[in-house]
């Protein structure tokens, strides 16, 4: 980032963050950035699919909480960011042809077609930042890695040609502080909310913790149980096992950071 | 309802009251059936107008709040009331052809087509039991009136082709008990969540707070103040105004009664 420190823009505002990212001065993860606006994942299909796909995250709003859908053909999210572009405003994306990831490139402009819609699901940053508010540790940030990630036996609800199982984040919470855990994440059902499964990983079909399918895995301390919650991958993972002609998605890590602050999203 | 007295029915369970239903033994309101089940509105329209229309109640929440949506073709909210067809098991629907009321029936299966989607929309009948749990009296009830119903200046956003602005309910609450309100109605985002506006109608485009456009006038006495929720005739005002060439309704007061306990709609 050069001259740009984290701390600088942590404290930028989020058209600020998006205007260094378009022109390309910020092209790493956005975590940290903007503090306490939230940002969102991104999964971009063509009109046809589109119907099916909102039904799905409708259906299955734990992993898949729609924050904002584009018009057919606009790239602009009107709901959480009205001056931004989902073509270049996040740093990196990930650009997928029948399943398979084609390309990893940082605009999107060339590929933008006019029958193209945009859906930004909420993402675990936003209720992240509430359990450190309240005094939750979240370990794979203590860590620095990405957080573990597991493929699930809990079926999503199908939507047409949309089906599959649910991915989930584990953060492990001492015992003493997973009621608080449920309550401080149940606030925020726009960003996954509270947990799916808390305790054993076999109950959810996950074998070993150790080994997640996505991201890295953590230390687990004594006297701390593992909590799961219903992740923004789930979405992802689904919509590439139907292998549409295009779908474009942000890169993990590198989210579109919007005008809405986290705390908007809370229910009370 | 011949025999079948209502306490005999507020204690029945939802399957029972749809079969009765379906039998063309209750015909009218479902007010007070089955009690502690979610009842839901109703809106059919065709699938080339689904995507639009989903997504305007994606964007518009609190007076849209979706809680099933059928697949296409399919009669069964295979979410929240999996036995049942909605195509039989509203007491009574009212059909537009052009935006125009073309008729009011008991039974829809010989209008079904298999491109036709319903959206069962979440109502307040689940967040009035709340209020009324909470000792905070619900004045059109106790008067034995519909709720009173009004036209604001609050825009709904637009999606497509469905726009227009959003039509409120309002309930005078006892100005001590207002907060207490917003609380307990706030746990409810599935049927339309906390109040959107306090206070004085004016400021929300209300010119005679005893006229309302829809349903009747309530009492609203001394120390009292009105509080107004997005109301579920929004979405199919909107969508009347869109004059799809076919789009059937359940008539007013007479819903679904869901699977689905009021209390798993509570948000903690």
């Amino acid at each position: 980032m050069g001259m740009i420190s984290l701390r600088h823009v942590n404290e930028m505002r989020p058209d600020e963050v998006r205007a260094l990212i378009r022109k390309g001065e910020i092209t790493g993860p956005t975590a940290g950035m903007a503090g306490g606006f939230t940002q969102a994942n991104l999964v971009i299909l063509k009109k046809e699919l589109a119907f099916e796909f909102l039904l799905f995250c409708q259906r299955n709003q734990k992993p898949c909480p729609i924050l904002d859908v584009t018009d057919p053909g606009s790239p602009v999210p009107s709901i959480t960011a009205p001056d931004a572009d989902i073509r270049t405003d996040f740093p990196k994306y990930r650009v997928y042809k029948r399943g398979e990831l084609a390309d990893e490139v940082t605009d999107i402009s060339s590929l933008w077609e006019d029958d193209m819609v945009g859906f930004l699901i909420g993402c675990s940053f936003t209720f992240e930042q509430a359990l450190i508010n309240n005094g939750i540790p979240v370990r794979h940030i203590e860590e620095k890695r990405n957080v573990p990630m597991y493929q699930t036996n809990i079926p999503c609800v199908p939507a047409g040609r949309f089906q599959g199982p649910m991915v989930v984040s584990m953060r492990p919470v001492p015992e003493e502080q997973a009621v608080r855990a449920v309550q401080v994440t149940s606030r925020f059902p726009a960003v996954h909310g509270g947990p799916v499964h808390i305790g054993s990983p076999e109950t959810i079909g996950i074998t070993d913790i150790t080994s997640p399918d996505f991201g890295d895995a953590v230390t687990i301390k004594k006297g701390e149980v593992p909590v799961f919650w219903a992740c923004g991958v789930t979405p992802q993972a689904v919509a590439m096992h139907v292998k549409p002609e295009l779908m474009i998605t942000h890169s993990p890590g590198h989210m579109l950071v919007t005008d809405v602050r986290d705390e908007q999203f809370g229910v009370l």
